[in-house]
């Protein structure tokens, strides 16, 4: 058996993407009793500063030195494996990984892998302007002989306007024109569809989606689970 | 202005409760953005051994030592104020607090100074028997200046049952019964009834209680808010 370890959750990227994965990895953990279940230590730095504003340049307060900073105390504190449940947050995945001795999953990485594993060859990507345009999952496709598609303009404005304009205000996404975006996509020869960004995990988690999109949150907390040394239960890839 | 704190939770008592207190921290606390929020440190030290089981003298192995540790970690992390978001788990308070220098709330007596600033002079309690026989409650009350009632033995048989037997399980719960029990106690005088148990607190979440149930795990989240030098948003206390 494989040995159990600590989980670091380098979080608070935003605070409520962090309240959700460790939702996921608990409800998802095969347990019967509290103890059957993975320690963690979580760092939620609410105060980092701004990822999306510095990736965009609309910023200059470059938020790595404090990641950095929360990754090595995680480290210190005993986590044996590092998580960031944040998908744009991985622009600065390489700098904070150099930073620590223990390894860290790449929620892109594992996401790409979850797919390829499926049988896609080929993957949409619904995520944030700042996701697409850093080509994380690009990079990832290519290190694992997949390709990726992104909306076009107007419909990665959709994605955009779901994200902002619907669910990080607390109002009910337009589930229509999310499914018209994901079916162009598909129509584009997509076998799978990446949910890149925590607000549309919670399209799937609140509507129900089907097992053509592929949550990036769940592959993290599944990859994760695994990793420290434990069963899951109840995804459904 | 009050100097901002960084937050520690000791949790992992259970995982999903302190999932559930770090959702109720995000929640309510007054956000525009990421970095309005609390900056945290969480202990989900899960493997802790089991408190009640400890309590009532099922098992001699003793959590004393795990909740000691995880409290010193946490302020050598850099937190700056404690909590704790389990009542069973404060029968073992003093033991923790005295164990760091830093300022450690106490949800029991969080809970009964709400309801004494809500003009309480007798509460209700709904919790489980490890946390009725230990007399948390009845030492904050005296404390306080007021009383609490429990359930007679039939009721409180009804309350684990709902606890155990419905919600840890994932059943809805009896809430004819639940209602049932918290109105024998309001007849004995109760002005609130407190909800001293992480499931309870579910049923508030989930069946849109009346403001006569007082939740414990509401009421510690709102003095963390407040004492991290934050305002507080949508209590309906």
């Amino acid at each position: 058996m494989m040995k159990e370890k600590t989980l670091g959750i380098l979080g608070g990227l935003g605070p409520m993407a962090t309240v959700y994965f460790y939702e996921l990895l608990t409800a998802h953990t095969k347990a019967e009793k509290d103890q059957d279940h993975i320690d963690v230590v979580i760092s939620g730095k609410a105060t980092t500063p701004d990822r999306t504003a510095y990736i965009v340049g609309e910023s200059d307060e470059d938020p790595t030195s404090f990641m950095v900073t929360e990754a090595e105390k995680l480290e210190k504190y005993g986590a044996e494996l590092l998580v960031m449940p944040c998908n744009t947050a991985h622009f600065f995945y390489d700098s904070v990984r150099r930073s620590v001795s223990v390894p860290m999953l790449n929620i892109v990485e594992v996401t790409v892998e979850k797919c390829k594993a499926l049988g896609a060859k080929k993957i949409g990507l619904l995520a944030t302007r700042g996701t697409v345009e850093t080509h994380v999952y690009e990079r990832a496709c290519r290190k694992y002989g997949l390709t990726v598609e992104t909306p076009c303009e107007e419909d990665q404005n959709a994605v955009m306007e779901i994200i902002y304009g619907q669910i990080k205000q607390g109002k009910a996404p337009d589930l229509d024109r999310f499914l018209a975006v994901s079916e162009r996509l598909a129509e584009r020869g997509c076998e799978r569809i990446v949910l890149g960004c925590t607000e549309l995990s919670l399209v799937k988690k609140d509507c129900a989606l089907s097992s053509r999109f592929v949550d990036s949150m769940e592959a993290l907390a599944e990859a994760a689970i695994l990793a420290c040394g434990k069963e899951t239960v109840g995804f459904e890839f």
